[in-house]
């Protein structure tokens, strides 16, 4: 007995006049990167049955043989015994074949009232929940490691740049949170993200729903969809959720190629701020003494991968009339390159932040070459009255006193300070310079004083480290 | 008296030995686009004055003298006598500087406790928080025209496309449902974004918070936001939501572009299924017959436009330091030109969609060559029991000799049909093809039977209306 | 006896304390995606001996062996006998470790001033530059499809669309040369791509050159490169000529997505202009009655996926200090997945065009339903004295009398075409319309008219034909 | 008299029943930004006009007409009192419209046998082409400015970095010289789209050519270009040579992102290789110690600025069908700011170069710190007999001594260099090691051994600044 399938090499249906050459069959072909879904497919496959057996589309019996098969497949992949043909184009086909093989009449039921427009959607988006949840638990682990390492270092002093050139004192600690606060706004966007896929497609079939008496919201139950989608030719062209990710996943690999920066940054020698384990460093075929960075600078190339992605999935969005076109088929392979990105870089990330070995010594010793105090200086005079825009004028004088005299501005006695500052032109007098004056002066006096939410002082980073920890559960 | 900005003109500050070369100050002035920002400039800097007041940082005196500067600033505004001037750099020097003028020592007291760097990134989600308010605004009026005209055709018959392909038959109404779908996970994102937009960076100062006993929660109170962010240094260098938007943006443009698309085809004599109305379409300046869909061509257009401002931005942020670096300020343009890209195309389109004339008879003309009821056969066979697979390919051949005889199914007899669909040589009696089978190749019996949540059958497509306009208040 | 390679598995180098980590091995290592680069790391190395062997460097025994062990692994590889190890990160230290396996230290000494950065720099050169001359050849094919169809059909009329509106009748061969330009300026810019990809940075060291005696300039002969690169640090993070490439292959999809966005539309029922081969399309899973352009629709996917390459490697290499850094390993996948896309794509559309079933009545009947002769009438009331916006605006006044009265242009009488140019309103006489003047309305009559380099008239498609054929030697 | 463009206020044609909405006119109207094409306009109506006046499409008095009128129009723009008109739509039919009314029917005649969409393209290829004659002439200079400051410092020492990590010494003027590199392949690559730039348009008419006897080769010789294009269809939507031109712009901001990383960096006072002057530097706006390199960072960041046009033009030109649609509109802006971008950046970049104040002591002191000669003892145990990779293996270990006992390797003896490299352990003898060799332990001696083409050793360098000014004619 003949039927679609058994014909395929002779042509698509009694419809065609000849086959597909092969070329095109290769070319079409997606079977061998789609069958990554197999295990959502068979998933879905099952809840599309059990669906019809409830409305009575198919009997018990066929149900019975349907879930008969797919466990015997389901066994003949993991024991890496399932033949994928390259004839049979998809991940879809290969399995629904595969089925008829095993349980005959029944598997050639089980495609009734859905097509692969809509079985394709429900597997994708049963996929990207799966990866999404993964990399939350990922996000969190990084965010655990950054929060570890800021606990020991939230009086650990170092420059505060912009511009790389030194600002303001910070503390280590509070430089790591800065990136736990990018990454639980990445977790945010991925919990956004979620709701948006786990909407259930199946049912809109080809295109138009289907004229068999399907039980749209019993299949999103046994899916764990928290609903069926809402119209069926939107359901079959949506990939806005696989955008939607791929732009979350950009901005978490944006933070990573700043993390990745400054890692690269601080383990130069002109910084020497820290040191990677060497098990996440290699060496050079040449050169003998090198020691190299590769998993941040690696990182922080992948981003632009990435965002390739996220540009070419908009691109090949834009301008397509509904409802499915083969277009839509180039969704996948930007989408799992996406995820395993995300994946590896966040995993490895997690352990490498872990293990970086910090020299304090070297952070402190930056921080005194470049005046970072000198905001506090302007900052104090205008506790006594100055107005800010007069007293940063003044202290701009002090900054260059001390170039020309080869000081920083902790060393300077009184006389010197009120020397510097030209306080007589500015029009007050030298009385608002006293000794301490020259307390706020110092690191630890600038760090403590910006003692409010968000600011760096000691006191704070650590409640920061705490509040993150209760409200992640970490 | 001198001060910092008297003396702008000779140099930055007394650190600097020379003035900015003039071709400097043109490549980094900022006035010129973001004097856009000038009213949520004036705003934040009043609730900071006021937080400072309260703090007793400054004096209640100054804090009148300010808000009667302020005052000053908008009429002059208002009445475009405004001075803006490029050597002020920004907008912020610009207003900080006028302020200065008119009330003295109190303007020069304002910057207190606040830096550029925090000053701009409030500004900017002021003015985004607002565009996006604004943009759901829009969002809703498009899903109300496309509501509406769907509400009007909810049984208009015209051919679903696949592969632009006729596959099935569906509604106008249906159809535009769809994209009222695309519109509301856009509405959606906008509100996920908002709330990421809607955090206090104000009181990171620089980069690392101040010395003065700011109260941040009570600023962030001023002006509406729901809290202040968590980490200074995070705060003044985070350009997220503007990315996020400008992500959700072309997610909408996208949607955009595909309605566009079929605009233009279906306005196109081949399909003939619309016409626009003459105000939204342009002629030509050699060809006088003709009449151009130029504003969905346009919009169309205007996709890669914000999608190049998204990927200038990521790439923007790319393995930036922290915190703030200068690359920053050129975030502003793009996410501009993002916002009133979408604004106007928006506000045009809900208005254009209203306007559009249908022209059903073409639209039945067209369902009607392409067999787009094959698969109702096919359906109707398997529930006299024969598996999917084998009524696929059943009619399949019926479809080929009605090829061969030019005709449609739905003018098939009943022996006709028995022999199109070669059953003997699939195993099947001819006894399945009775006079109720032809009942359901009727366009309208084809739309009826897909009967269930997110199909095409015009009972559907009411309460997919209904369920809208409650949904979304419309 | 130990060496860096033997001990590989314990650390780095005697430099490392510790081996690198499983995860961070998979992460960085690239042996699984630049095994592809094996057959020209292989004749780089032995240009490379050569030259040293020349110069002394090395001995003339030291040379016999690594062309002898060089052999063997060629024989292994194409045995499918190689042992490719992650260990050994990537194809350079694979081949270098089995060649050091075979023939000892003469294995040891191939790496003699040269580092993997001149390398590998060397080896996607060679691999470019023989995709480029490949890719060429491709697009002279296609080239020769497009102008073999065009030939057939140098008078086949058709509608000319601007704005999808029926603009001006034009002939499907000179349709199709617009295409054939297109893809010859592609050729031009391989071309020109591949003057930059043609220099040897082999010498160039790890960064800053070698201590050893070396012959750059006999290296690039060796090799059949133009010329040695210029400057060492540039040689070794010069990634322009990849950037460069994907940016023409960005050019060439671009031209595919057009041609195939035409195809699809051809090829809808509402188009019916031509006919793809069976063998080129595919059927649904569930509408029996499908036929479906998938691989122009691929195609025009696919084009986002160049994009996005380009896009990526683009980001990747900004902001990158020199010289060499890890992020460059980024370049190879994006860049062979850029190649693999262009040569499928060009293969199978030379073929497909070729197929191409051509349907002139359709396309004949499209273009008199749309006033396509509107340009025609007015130019002929120029030729009579009529300044052009005068005429335009006649014309346009005959197009509404038509639209009203249901009748094509060719259609008028004289008199009815003097009623409805409103001559008189414009200042005109009647005795501008003779019957002379209705030729100019019909097709043939439009398309001979243009006739002049470039135009339409199916005199110049001929000699328009004949001249890329001669051009390109097709 | 009524005509085209008198009756504009009304409705487009006597085709249209309604004026444009106000809305719309500004949606579709480009007058706002193609006025700045109003020169080339001109340029292009004029040669135009001499050719149909030539071909006796128009009379010499009509000629004469139009060149007193543009000559008029050219005054206007010059003296600032030309009225743009939004009614108008673009810079095309302002001036046309401006024409009629100072010559009269002579200005209704010059449109004929020309449409926009060749007139448009006419104009950008003219503005583009002189945009790239003048970016070729700033990136003279810029390679002019790089030469000159590698001129007087082809000696000066420098770390040369992989990884930044410390990896081989090199002089800062053949660092300086991979940046001459980088900017005269950008120089190539304009020359190389300027070819295809250099192409005539004109004649393709609205999409088929026209039906008046032009000579478009006279055209193109009065305008300068090297032919005319060949092709009708592709004449009116080709718009590659502008994407093509943003590839090549985004390339060479890439360089100037490069070159800003470097610059930056070098800044930072963890390097402190250069200064900036102060005229190119701004403060802060609350840290008065600052001194910020704002010129490279806002050209770093300007790279996305480019980048995203690039994106966004590709992505406009995804999927059009043939010949002209109004997206095409939206490529002036991208290009106009690319254009301005590039320009900009460039002038200031070559200005800013020169004056760069070098550190050599500071620079020095950082190439000591990081084994620099590594490579260099590896090598001279190579000329000793010791394969390479053996010797790679021996220093890293003596690296690893230094590491241990905190000594550079040039501070090493002869005994402790012997006991530092286990040459017993490797199976060598201690006599490798003599006196001698400790030489080639020096930077200069580092330096000077590199002396090939394209290698850092002064000699070279010298080399190759003479070579480049020779090349460049600079």
């Amino acid at each position: 007995m003949s039927n679609q399938w058994s014909k395929k090499q002779e042509a698509w249906s009694a419809r065609f006049n000849e086959p597909m050459s092969e070329l095109v069959k290769r070319y079409t072909a997606s079977v061998f990167f789609d069958k990554r879904l197999a295990q959502f497919d068979i998933q879905g496959s099952l809840a599309h049955a059990t669906m019809l057996a409830e409305a009575k589309v198919i009997s018990p019996q066929d149900l019975a043989s349907i879930e008969r098969g797919m466990a015997q497949i389901r066994q003949e992949m993991a024991d890496g015994e399932f033949q994928w043909q390259l004839d049979l184009e998809d991940v879809h086909l290969n399995i629904e074949r595969r089925l008829t093989e095993i349980v005959g009449d029944a598997g050639k039921r089980l495609h009734t009232g859905r097509s692969r427009n809509d079985q394709v959607a429900t597997d994708i988006r049963l996929f990207l929940r799966h990866e999404v949840d993964r990399i939350q638990g990922l996000l969190r682990t990084m965010i655990k490691s950054l929060v570890d390492v800021a606990d020991r270092h939230v009086d650990t002093v170092m420059p505060g740049f912009t511009h790389l050139q030194v600002a303001q004192p910070v503390t280590f600690g509070h430089h790591l949170l800065a990136y736990a606060e990018m990454f639980e706004r990445d977790l945010e966007r991925m919990q956004d993200c979620r709701k948006r896929i786990n909407r259930l497609p199946l049912g809109a079939a080809a295109l138009a729903g289907t004229t068999f008496p399907i039980n749209r919201h019993r299949t999103a139950q046994l899916l764990g969809f928290d609903e069926p989608t809402r119209n069926s030719l939107d359901s079959v062209s949506d990939r806005d959720f696989a955008i939607e990710f791929c732009a979350a996943a950009s901005l978490l690999m944006m933070h990573v190629s700043r993390l990745s920066e400054e890692l690269i940054l601080w383990m130069s020698p002109r910084f020497g701020f820290i040191d990677l384990p060497d098990r996440f460093c290699t060496g050079s075929s040449i050169m003998p003494q090198k020691k190299n960075p590769d998993v941040p600078e690696l990182a922080r190339g992948k981003t632009g991968r990435v965002y390739g992605h996220l540009s070419g999935l908009l691109t090949l969005m834009k301008g397509q009339p509904l409802a499915y076109n083969k277009d839509n088929q180039e969704d996948k392979e930007p989408l799992f390159d996406t995820v395993d990105t995300v994946v590896d870089t966040l995993t490895i990330f997690a352990e490498m932040i872990d293990g970086v070995r910090v020299k304090p010594d070297n952070m402190r010793r930056a921080t005194l070459e470049g005046y970072a105090t000198a905001t506090d200086l302007a900052d104090a005079l205008v506790k006594k009255g100055m107005p800010f825009r007069d007293a940063h004028e003044a202290v701009a004088r002090a900054v260059r006193y001390c170039d020309e005299h080869g000081l920083g501005l902790e060393q300077l006695t009184v006389e010197q300070l009120q020397e510097a500052l030209h306080l007589g032109e500015l029009g007050y007098g030298d009385e608002l310079v006293n000794p301490e004056l020259l307390g706020v002066l110092t690191l630890e006096g600038s760090l403590k004083a910006r003692n409010h939410i968000g600011g760096t002082a000691p006191e704070q980073v650590k409640q920061a480290v705490a509040a993150t920890r209760l409200r992640l559960k970490l």
